[in-house]
């Protein structure tokens, strides 16, 4: 991978535009029954006429046998070496309720669980409370006052919430306070370093004032903490590739994702359809654009091998939207693997492709799992795409002299 | 490469089991008469079909170019990058004695050689004295006091000896005391660092005492000392992938590295058949098998281009022993090439495949050097083999939230 400080020195701004297309999910597997993946299943006429005017390989997300999280998966292609930016699940929560983390915010998932009066956790998602229940309780937390320190309380659904502490000097180098198993006793938070101390003392006040304040409230008569994370610090497209991106995704985690990297989050709605005309409508105010279809991957992990088809074919009707803009450079691919048949990310490569006036195409007959193995990207790391987009779309300078 | 830690953070103990063959020296190059491979000539319909199953590729063993000697081969498909753990010929020699080398022991790669009475080195081989010769001299040295140092004299074949001295505080960063050439003066030991000191001051004083008892018995005068090794501190396999493992190979170098990253070493018969019978027999206790297969390196390097492919062929024939245990991963490979017509180790990649249930099969037409050149694993280095196959084994959670 070229370090991200080479590819600074080499960007310049010029007019040319970038479309960055991530299908949550894209690689699949065959279905038992037809030896055919989801993308081989697929009638996708637009996608495969791409292929044949593209580049392609397949792509490792993190690397080879890792199955990536959504977060990594995505930084991965926006250059960022996932493993060196690995974003803590507190500050992935704050992104998907679309909370705006500051600097000096401590996120913290957070569990209402059962505790007995021996503080033992007999459950750590207290019988899966309605999220009703939930946003009840969480007034009765907004009433904990910690001196010095402003705490967010923020609702996820079902037994889940968002904790945010607002104040100087806290880390998020602490132990959980969620024994992680049941029939073990409620922890207190440790700091892994000593400047996290502050911190500790914050969450286990924080801890202690949570069961006071719910005791009578069982099963839910206590929270447990985990996944403290900072706001990750990441330098942004602009600052990086002298870009100006925008993100066009429905779901608030990719909007919160891209926004932490610099991108303004356009406003859509739902559909694809919608999406793709939010990048049309758009189109002249800037030169990158990272458009993010959610429901292959929500197909996949249903395991419902078909509808994963029908979004991918539902994408290929649509693609006429963007193909219309002729963009100089025209990437899909996906953030990971979700195949139906696991129901669940997986560690397998991800069809690539980049269509582009300058690239010399690969003629591959569709686009899928098996027939971008016979691309001229072969295999790569997704952290290097970036780089391939930068330079298909003329954006880097010559390197040396 | 995934950090170690990394993989260490996601491996997760499961009932998966993983059979990695090592068949050393696999890969090899055309015969000139025919233009064909060892593997491309050998008649391997069981490989052949394998291949047709799996995902292909070849893997460099250290980096492109590079020859690598088998211990180096066999770490890097262990998945411990072969340049960061480079075990020292001292250790290696141990292993292939099977001593057991302990933390505080110095291990050391000596040849029995003809020295002048001016102290020249006229031969480095003492004219290549029989193993018989070489064990009543090691009686000899045996006689050597060093006050504080426990000394181990053991017999290797021919010239060859590992010495060990076994006491506190003996550092390995030594010169040798062989010129390496022939006409040149015998050389004191001389410490690379400070510490080394006591190390340099020992082994100078063994030399001395060496040609002290050996005066006489030219052409084996002397000694000449050189690969000073301490006994490699690489993390286990049950410290980072959390797997038991086992090893089934015949020769004692191969049980010792398997050793050395924490394998239990199975009592095994030398025939290929022998070996695969241990794996059936052993299938249950262990999650994790690493069987090793000589002879191809062997017939290799003795240049013997038809009993390579009768190896190989011998290998296809019990095939059914291993493939009717059904493991959830199956790899085959080599730890490094010894094609028959160069008679050594080489620099070329190794065909490496990889049977799942759940990789998407390249259908390759069969397992050799040039077919596997088509499958979906491309080229990549043999240190992400074993990502891959704890990826597919489905033994590592989800990287990052």
């Amino acid at each position: 991978m070229i370090p991200l400080e080479v590819l600074q020195n080499l960007a310049e701004k010029t007019p040319s535009k970038i479309i960055l297309m991530i299908i949550d999910g894209l690689g699949g597997m065959p279905n038992p029954e037809t030896g055919l993946t989801e993308l081989e299943t697929a009638n996708l006429p637009n996608l495969d006429a791409m292929a044949g005017r593209s580049i392609a390989g397949l792509s490792d997300p993190v690397g080879p046998g890792i199955s990536p999280g959504s977060g990594a998966g995505h930084l991965a292609l926006f250059g960022y070496d996932p493993i060196k930016y690995d974003i803590g699940r507190g500050a992935l929560s704050a992104f998907g309720l679309d909370f705006h983390l500051e600097a000096n915010d401590l996120a913290v998932r957070a569990n209402f669980a059962t505790i007995d009066d021996n503080g033992i956790v007999t459950d750590r998602r207290a019988g899966r409370i309605p999220t009703e229940y939930n946003r009840e309780l969480a007034e009765l937390l907004r009433q904990i006052k910690i001196p010095g320190v402003e705490v967010f309380v923020v609702t996820e659904s079902g037994h889940r919430l968002l904790l945010v502490f607002r104040s100087d000097n806290l880390s998020d180098e602490l132990t959980s306070t969620d024994p992680l198993i049941v029939n073990q006793p409620i922890r207190e938070a440790e700091p892994v370093v000593p400047a996290a101390a502050h911190a500790a003392e914050v969450i286990n006040a924080f801890s202690g004032e949570a069961r006071r304040v719910l005791s009578g409230k069982h099963p839910a008569n206590g929270i447990l903490m985990r996944g403290f994370a900072k706001r990750p610090n990441i330098p942004s497209f602009q600052t990086l590739y002298k870009l100006t991106p925008a993100a066009v995704a429905a779901y608030p985690m990719y909007r919160g994702v891209a926004r932490l990297i610099g991108m303004e989050a356009l406003p859509t709605g739902n559909s694809i359809a919608a999406e793709f005309q939010v990048v049309a409508d758009n189109f002249e105010r800037f030169d990158f654009f990272f458009v993010h279809v959610k429901y292959g991957d929500t197909a996949g992990e249903d395991g419902d091998f078909s509808r994963k088809v029908r979004v991918l074919e539902e994408v290929d009707e649509n693609m006429p939207t963007l193909l219309n803009l002729k963009p100089d450079v025209f990437v899909v691919t996906g953030d990971h693997s979700t195949p139906a048949v696991l129901k669940n990310h997986s560690w397998h490569p991800v069809p690539f492709m980049l269509q582009s006036p300058l690239c010399i195409p690969d003629k591959l007959p569709s686009f899928d799992e098996r027939a971008v193995r016979g691309g001229s990207l072969f295999r790569f790391p997704a952290k290097e795409g970036m780089s391939l987009m930068l330079g298909y779309a003329q954006k880097l300078g010559r390197f040396g002299a």
